[in-house]
């Protein structure tokens, strides 16, 4: 089996497709990267970017769109609405086949430091490549955004792990790490009403006391007249898909609200799924192995 | 993608470890094809093997390993539990991957051609492959079973598709076609009345009213001391496993049993067990091209 590594860097323009398709073209041309989605978000004015190919391909392919999104993004004038404080917002690495989290962690160090030494850009590390536990949090990472970010890095404990000490003047920062592969997993509810959304996601949800691999908040579909319980699983292999089903089903009950169905939004690894339909149809000692496809990869 | 085939001979030796070992050769050491699984069996005294790889590499192999099973078996002193007719007894071809049934059709034709061709053997197509509704059901081709064939091959409507219009002195005739993949799908119910789970089969199997393509039977799991409706789901792309599973369940009920468990033998395609997990989590909308293996096999 070849390692293959998938990534998906954010990056912070979502509105002129000129400057977006010039990003995007190493993604289209580099031999051993294959560019499976990428969405613009005019709201967001921001695109997030999925490929996935041989690790060096992966991160040469991600340095030369890098550089490009440097040059022509400048965060002083950037407006969207979702937090950002980089060009190259954000840059996860997941490891697919053939290779390690720890093999992920080491390719998000070296493109990491390329960035910085390449473009003179401060980078932090984050998740699975974080240096700190503060840092492991994007979230962390990214608060004050651009706008907050050159007095952020005056404090000692938010100096860079690479690069410089104080902000790029137009492409701020970046965050680059390594993650599991995480799924969005959205579930309907049949209720207008987003306070029960909220209530479900509070007790399914890790930080409010819920599953340890789940992240969720409520939010309301209004077209469709209903909510969903907007989920992402941080990792599957240890918080599984059905468990969450069923845990917003019985907490549902309480409310005399059903499930109307979920969806998953972008890509999945094949194991989470299979791993609820074993749950469901009650196999017993079921291996990944049985899977033609898993036999096909190898 | 490069076009991939399945193929699962079935060879009349389970015994002799040196013969089952040189029909294997083949499979171990013909480029272009992996050999996924093989099962002696002494009861049965026959070894299934599962192959797939390139399609032409896949013929060859098999070409070479009948030609050594033809010369070391002979039927006139095989004794096994199981029926067969010939000492390669079945060849199916199972098209997995950007190959049509079409395409496996011709591929079985072709194998058949060379191997009557080549070792002076009666072959008939089944399956898909066949050349008569008479020849779609291995059973009825192999009924009489070696000891049968000579006198059954004097009727004019059992004359082979390729090769001489009688047996091969020790090594019968060969049954050669293209099938859809077949998923063993067991499930388990907690009581030792064998008439129950024969009563379930009876009712979920097309043969006597069920679900077009579901073939079951009772089995009793004396170990276990439990019995278990034993399918074979011949179409998983038009009979859902999960239609399968809940058949049973509302089926069992009627006899106050319960399913305690399930067990797939051997390989199944991933989207058999993603469509269960579709259905179980009720996810709108969702895509196999969402699934990061099958964009990894592209």
């Amino acid at each position: 089996m070849a390692a293959l590594v998938e990534c998906v860097p954010n990056f912070s323009e979502g509105r002129n497709t000129s400057i977006i398709q010039q990003i995007l073209t190493p993604f289209f041309t580099t031999p051993g990267v294959k560019l499976l989605d990428y969405k613009p978000d005019q709201d967001h004015n921001r695109t997030v970017v999925t490929i996935m190919g041989e690790p060096g391909s992966v991160k040469r392919a991600v340095i030369e769109a890098a550089g490009t999104a440097i040059q022509h993004i400048d965060l002083k004038n950037h407006r969207g609405a979702h937090p950002r404080m980089g060009a190259v917002d954000v840059v996860p690495f997941i490891p697919l086949q053939d290779y390690s989290m720890a093999e992920a962690v080491e390719l998000a160090r070296d493109t990491a430091r390329t960035l910085a030494q390449q473009y003179d850009l401060p980078v932090f590390l984050y998740e699975k490549a974080a240096t700190a536990a503060s840092r492991e949090n994007l979230a962390n990472i990214r608060k004050g955004e651009f706008e907050g970010l050159a007095e952020k890095m005056l404090q000692p404990e938010w100096k860079p792990d690479f690069g410089p000490q104080s902000p790029h003047p137009s492409a701020g920062a970046s965050v680059v790490g390594a993650r599991m592969p995480l799924i969005a997993f959205n579930i309907n509810l049949n209720t207008k009403q987003l306070e029960i959304a909220n209530q479900i996601a509070r007790s399914i949800r890790h930080s409010s006391g819920g599953l340890r691999y789940c992240k969720a908040m409520g939010v309301e579909l209004k077209q469709r007249g209903i909510v969903q319980v907007s989920i992402n699983m941080t990792d599957y292999t240890r918080t599984s898909l059905y468990r969450v089903f069923e845990m917003v089903k019985f907490e549902a009950r309480r409310y005399g609200v059903e499930i109307v169905g979920s969806e998953i939004i972008g890509l999945t690894p094949m194991e989470a799924l299979i791993d609820a339909a074993a749950y469901y149809l009650r196999i017993e000692d079921f291996s990944l192995n049985q899977v033609i496809e898993k036999r096909m990869l190898e």
